[in-house]
């Protein structure tokens, strides 16, 4: 594994759509999001891997192995954030690639075919919902269904993919692997607060998000008796406050997030007569999730009733936790131990393409550690030592897969 | 007095700077404020009243008495916020007008010179702070200093009064009144809910306007754990519900409001890195208000030591409560009552030009009833009966001041 040449390539792709200080802006289905495209598949190309686009712009590039049947599947995405940095997704294609690489340069075919994928539009940042390409592929939503997603800048999905020239003609839903691996920074502090170098992802999160739009009375701060207020200020500020005190009495992995609030008018003397905020709820377990969504539910009822504030809620994402295939989940503790790298089997918090594919295959996930726990942001960071301990940790589970009867 | 004459002038006004919904638009020294100023200044000379103006805009029409000696000034503003109605400050300068009118149609001349004066920049919606003109009047802003104030467009108070030709001659500090009573809607639901149809104003709530710039850290809502997190938008939801608490347990006429609040970067799925809010405090006591703001304060650095959020805080306006001269508001009472209209003291939750005018002379105010409590809104009302008595109780207390020795 040529660590540098891992290195270089991400520093050249995160040249396209730099934001100028260290970060990258490359939106889904933008003009920085085919350059992207067009520079990492001239690199497959060059390897000699077949490429396939699909329709919703997945691209899949195929290493035949010694004996036909579905590939060995790595990857993740390269579309980033507004705000992105370079590792987010770009860092498990591009070891995927790496793998390839090196797997060719050593002369070594194992059993089954190999494949390194992009996935389309995994951060949801231009087209909702996050992880669009990867739920195609997989079957979670039609193709046709895709095309009519409309961006936040008004542009419809199809039209932007056909545009960049990434509409392809390979079917959605794809065809299964027979395994499923991404190499994925955390996005989170844990691993580093360990002094761990790999995280053995046992599975994904369940996300509920939702949008509530408070309506009560626009009001003079000075004039009105605080009794004959409906503030929805206040009531968003108690949601926020309770979904504080609701993580904490759920424990374990809950996490509760108001990530979002707007008040109208958002004057310094006038009560707010309405207020639109997100409810960001997350949890490895299915039951404990749905336990915190009814808690909060009821308590925006009693919150806005005491205030006399109206509020609509809308569901804006909702994923069931998924928890990733056991045996993969060892195969990489065991990889990581046996290369005397430190290990921690963790969730992730985030959502990532690999929670789509394992509903169609046996899947699982790398973790290496991000530097303060920062992603989204331009001073991301992975250490060099830590991407190289990711790939080559990657490489050893996929050969493992390729050349074994580990998952059936 | 002609209530419909007033009632046609309050519409002509409202129609400068029209917002089409019933709403007025003229921030102060705007090309509206200009035309609205033309129109008010065109009504004061054809009574034959001397206008002057003075260095800050400030615009004052005087009517002789029988005798030398400061006059008895009415007044109020015609500025207004950018969602503003037609009754807000207009009102008490038109009232003021159609007192004059009608004491010149009766042939009335009183003992005292009488005087209607409209304040610069009230609102403090372009220039800050609010009542410039007559804080500048009552000599607690300098002109140089008020010239230089800085629009939120980027314009310089100076400039821009020149512009539009009000930069006049008259010095200030003004000349003190021999006491002066302003005519306004209450903008508050108290004498609606009460029934009553004239305020008595006891005084001005003190005010302090305070913004807190909480810097946290951004983090990923999924995979940053409760326990790592140092969520500026948690701190900020905890102050705006800590001001909820206070008001309560201060009670009174305490009120506490936290009517901006804006997260960064607002996104569904970001911890807030950091919050921009604003608290409001008000209160008729100020030992009362001064406990208010200590223990809000001490609770801002609980909060945020607790969650590791810094907090920077800016005094946005800090003005002590302000008492009415009794008599007047006796007197105000009184003719209320000797009218046969329903009338109740209150203390004003907002700032007026009267406060300023406090400085200078015996002042008070006299409020009639805002439809639903509403104000700087286009659905703004005061009903047209109400209008009439409260300009009738105008007329009536400045007479007995213009006249009598109520007070010296």
């Amino acid at each position: 594994m040529d660590a540098a040449r891992l290195q270089a390539r991400l520093g050249e792709l995160g040249e396209i759509g730099s934001t100028g200080d260290g970060g990258c802006a490359r939106l889904a289905l933008t003009d920085e999001d085919r350059a992207g495209r067009d520079l990492v598949v001239t690199w497959m190309r060059d390897l000699g891997l077949v490429v396939q686009v699909d329709r919703v712009g997945n691209v899949v590039a195929l290493r035949a192995g010694r004996e036909p049947g579905p590939p060995v599947m790595c990857g993740s995405h390269i579309d980033t954030v507004a705000t992105g940095g370079i590792y987010d997704g770009n860092l498990g294609v591009l070891a995927g690639l790496e793998v390839l690489e090196t797997l060719a340069a050593a002369g070594v075919t194992p059993r089954r075919a190999m494949a390194v994928a992009f996935f389309t539009d995994e951060e949801g940042s231009r087209f909702a919902p996050d992880m669009l390409g990867s739920l195609v592929y997989a079957g979670g939503m039609t193709v046709e269904d895709a095309y009519d997603v409309v961006s936040i800048d008004g542009a419809r999905f199809g039209e932007e993919l056909a545009r960049i020239g990434y509409l392809g003609s390979t079917p959605c839903p794809g065809i299964a692997p027979h395994a499923y691996v991404e190499l994925h920074i955390e996005q989170g502090p844990v691993l580093e607060r360990g002094g761990e170098v790999i995280g053995a992802v046992t599975g994904v999160q369940g996300i509920s998000w939702q949008e509530l739009r408070l309506a009560g009375q626009f009001n003079h701060a000075g004039t009105t008796p605080m009794a004959l207020r409906h503030d929805a200020g206040f009531a968003a500020a108690s949601v926020a406050v309770f979904a504080r005190r609701l993580s904490e009495e759920i424990g374990g992995h809950q996490v509760a997030t108001v990530g979002k609030l707007d008040l109208r008018p958002d004057l310094v003397n006038v009560v707010a007569g309405a207020a639109v905020m997100t409810v960001d709820l997350r949890n490895t377990d299915e039951g404990l999730l749905e336990e915190a969504e009814h808690r909060m539910s009821v308590e925006i009822d009693v919150l806005c009733a005491r205030e006399g504030v109206s509020v609509e809620r809308r569901q804006l994402a909702r994923f069931d936790p998924v928890a990733f295939d056991a045996r993969i989940v060892d195969l990489v503790e065991k990889t990581a131990l046996d290369a005397g790298l430190p290990v921690r089997r963790l969730p992730s918090g985030a959502g990532h393409d690999a929670q789509m594919l394992a509903r169609l295959c046996p899947s699982g996930m790398v973790f290496v550690p991000s530097v303060g726990g920062v992603s989204h942001n331009p001073s991301e960071l992975t250490l060099p030592e830590h991407l190289e301990a990711g790939a080559n940790v990657l490489l050893e589970v996929l050969l493992r897969l390729a050349e074994e009867d580990v998952v059936e």
